[in-house]
C-alpha cells in the first residue's frame, strides 16, 4: 500500500527544478509500474514526460501534474534543506510539497486503493510532466499532441495543481483565464533635447501606446470569469545623458483574459492601436504579441459535480468553481477533455519553507479516492 | 605679438579633458600675464579657474571662455592624434580647435594688439574655467559669486563659444533658453500579474503623468526665442520576468524654456500633476527637479551693436541675434552684465576630427579687435 507522505518525502528528495529531473520521474513510474500501469516516457528535448495507464476500457479518468519545481530562492533562509524533506510538528517542509509532488503522490495513493477496491470500472492514467514551470514547451504540450495524434482518449482529467485558497479544499478551478504578452518597440531618431527638430522622440508615441492599452476596460468580467486585465511589466528607454534625446524604447505588457476575448483579437487591437499611434511619426512602431494561452471554462456538470462532491464528503462542503489565477498545464489539456484542477492550500507555493501539513496530504489522498469512486458510478457505462 | 594659431596649437597639446588641466590653464596664465594682465587663479574643488584684468578703469570687457574641452570618443577615427593639433591643407584639427582653445587664443591676440594700439580705454579682463563641459559647479559659476562677492565689476561680457552656424559669423547668440531635469519616481507594489488586486503597477501612473507633461504646449514662443519644449530622456522599468507586476517605474525628462517660464515654475507645475495623477494610488509619486539655468536675452542695444558691426567689419554682413542651441556658462555670467556669445562655426564640436579653418581663426582674432575697437568706442566715458 503506497503512503502518499512517504512519497511526496521521496520525491522531494530528487531536486528537480526545471529543467533537472534528478531521477523524479523514475520514482513515478516504478510507484505507478508497481500498481499495474503501463508506463510510457515520452522525452522531448531534455525533458522528461510519462504517460501510464491502467485499464483499456472507457471512460478513461486522467490525473496531470508535474514532477518539476521552482528553484530554492534564499536557501538561508530556508528552516531546513529545502529537499530535506523533514515532517516538522506535522508539517512536511519541502520545495514541491504544495506544487504539486504531493498532490502526485496523494493520487497515486489513492489509485492504489482503487485498483484494489475495484473501483476502476475503466481507465486510469497518469499524464506526468517535468517541465510545468519553465517554458513548458517540452511538457505537457507536447505529450497532449502526440496522444492526440495516436488517438489516445482521455475523457476526463484532474489537475493536482494547489488550488485551494485559505483552507483544505475551499477552491478548485474550473477554468483559466487566457494569457498573452507584448514586446513593443518604438524606434524613433536619437538627437540632441536643444535641437528636437533634429530627431524623432520615440518616448511620446510610446506614452501614448501605452495610455490608450491601459485606459481601455477590456470588459466587466464574464460569467465565471474575472474581468481582462492588462499589466505593462517593463519599460526600457535606456540613456545615461540628461541632454539626449533617446533613439529606441521598449515595453513589455500581459494581458490575462476572460472568454471575451481570444489571443487574436487582443494581438490585432494592440496592432491597431500601434498603427494609430505611429500616424505622422517619422520612426516605426512594432507590437510582437505572444500568446501564452486562450481562456477556458469546464462548464459545470456531471463532471464538476464529481468533484465538488468528492471535496464535500471530506471537508464537509463543496468548493468554490473558480477560474481565478495564474495559467497552469490545464490550458494544454482541455484540448483532449474537460479539466478540473484540484489540489492543496497554495499559499506557500514557490516560497521559502513551502509546505504541507501531513494531515492534509492525507486528506487530498481521501478525496481523490471519493473522486475516483465517484467518477466510474457517474460515467461508467457498467 | 601673439599668433592666435600658435597659441591654439599650444593649448590643443595640453589634453585638458574635464575635470584635467594638463597644464592649459598655465599657458592661458602666462600668455595674458606677458601682456601685462594681473592674473589670479582660483581654485574650486579640483578645478582649476583664471581671472585676468588688464587696467583698472571702467567700462570692463571681460571675455569668458573655457580651456577643458570633451573626451577624444573613438581616438581610431581621428585622422590625426587628437591633441597633435597639426595643421593639413589650412585646417587645424585637434580637441578644442572649435570649442573653444581657439576663441581663447584669438582674443588673446585681438587684446595683444589691442592694448598696443591704445584701444583699450577702461579695462580688458578674461574669465576662463577648466569646468564647462563637465558638471560646471566649480567653474565659472564659483567665479562669478566670487567676483560679485567681492564687487569686481564687470561691464559686458563676450562668451567665445562657437556660435556660427553654416558660416563665419553667420550667427551670435544673445540669449539662451532656460534648462531644467527632472526626475520621476512612481513607487507601487510588486506583484504576480494574475493577481493584479494584490499589486500595485506603478507604470499606469508614469505612463499618465508623461502624457499629461508631453500634451501640454508649454507656449508658442517668446519674442527672440523658440518655444520652449519637453523632452523625456529615459524610462526605466526593470524586470526580466513577464509575469511579474514591477514595483517601481523611473524617468526623466528634460525641458528647454524661454522667458515665459522660470525653472521654479515649471517645477511646481510637474509636482502638482504629479500630484495629481497620485490620487486614488497605493503607492508614491515623486517629482525631484534640478534647474540648470533660467532663460535670459541680452536685449537688442548699443552692446549688440557693438558685436555685429565688429562682425559685419570682417564678414560684410551683420549676423543673427539667436537665442537657438543648448546652454553655455553665460547663464551664469548674465548675473554680472549683459553678456553675447560669438565663436567659430559650431558643426565640428565634440565630434571625431573637430576642426577649424586657420584663415577663420584668424578671422575670429579680427573680429575680435574690431569689437575691443568698437566696444571702447561706444562705452567708454573719455
Amino acid at each position: 500500500m503506497i503512503d502518499a507522505v512517504t512519497l511526496t518525502r521521496e520525491l522531494i528528495r530528487r531536486p528537480s527544478v526545471t529543467p533537472a529531473d534528478a531521477g523524479a520521474m523514475d520514482v513515478v513510474e516504478q510507484t505507478l509500474a508497481g500498481l499495474g500501469f503501463t508506463c510510457r516516457r515520452m522525452k522531448f528535448g531534455d525533458i522528461e514526460n510519462l504517460y501510464a495507464r491502467y485499464g483499456s476500457a472507457r471512460p478513461n479518468l486522467c490525473f496531470a501534474g508535474h514532477t518539476d519545481v521552482v528553484p530554492v530562492g534564499d536557501a538561508a533562509a530556508w528552516s531546513q534543506g529545502a529537499f530535506d524533506a523533514e515532517v516538522v510538528d506535522g508539517v512536511l517542509v519541502g520545495r514541491g510539497a504544495v506544487d504539486m509532488k504531493s498532490a502526485i503522490a496523494a493520487f497515486a495513493a489513492a489509485a492504489g486503493r482503487a485498483i484494489e477496491s475495484g473501483a476502476v470500472k475503466g481507465s486510469l492514467s497518469f499524464l506526468i510532466t517535468g517541465d510545468e514551470e519553465g517554458v513548458a514547451t517540452h511538457g505537457t504540450k507536447k505529450v497532449v499532441e502526440a496522444l492526440q495524434a495516436e488517438g489516445e482518449v482521455i475523457d476526463h482529467c484532474i489537475v493536482g495543481e494547489p488550488t485551494s485558497a485559505e483552507s483544505f479544499g475551499d477552491m478548485v478551478k474550473v477554468g483559466r483565464r487566457g494569457s498573452i504578452n507584448a514586446e513593443i518597440v518604438v524606434e524613433g531618431v536619437q538627437g540632441h533635447v536643444a535641437y528636437p527638430h533634429r530627431a524623432a522622440n520615440p518616448v511620446p508615441v510610446l506614452v501614448r501606446l501605452l495610455a490608450r492599452l491601459q485606459d481601455r476596460m477590456l470588459d466587466e468580467g464574464y460569467p465565471e470569469f474575472q474581468p481582462s486585465n492588462l499589466e505593462v511589466t517593463m519599460i526600457d528607454v535606456p540613456n545615461t545623458a540628461t541632454n539626449v534625446i533617446p533613439g529606441v524604447a521598449r515595453a513589455r505588457l500581459n494581458i490575462r483574459f476572460n472568454p471575451s476575448h481570444t489571443g487574436a483579437s487582443l494581438a490585432s487591437w494592440m496592432e491597431e492601436e500601434a498603427r494609430a499611434v505611429a500616424e505622422g511619426f517619422k520612426g516605426s512602431v512594432t507590437v510582437k504579441p505572444a500568446i501564452s494561452g486562450e481562456a477556458f471554462l469546464t462548464e459545470p456538470g456531471p463532471f464538476t459535480e464529481v468533484v465538488s462532491g468528492a471535496v464535500a464528503d471530506v471537508s464537509g462542503q463543496p468548493p468554490e468553481l473558480s477560474t481565478s489565477g495564474g495559467t497552469s498545464d490545464a490550458r494544454f489539456i482541455r484540448a483532449l477533455c474537460p479539466v478540473v484542477e484540484l489540489g492543496l492550500v497554495g499559499k506557500t507555493m514557490h516560497q521559502v519553507d513551502e509546505r504541507a501539513p501531513v494531515d492534509e496530504i492525507l486528506k487530498l489522498q481521501t478525496v481523490y479516492e471519493r473522486l475516483i469512486a465517484r467518477y466510474f458510478e457517474t460515467f461508467s457505462a457498467a
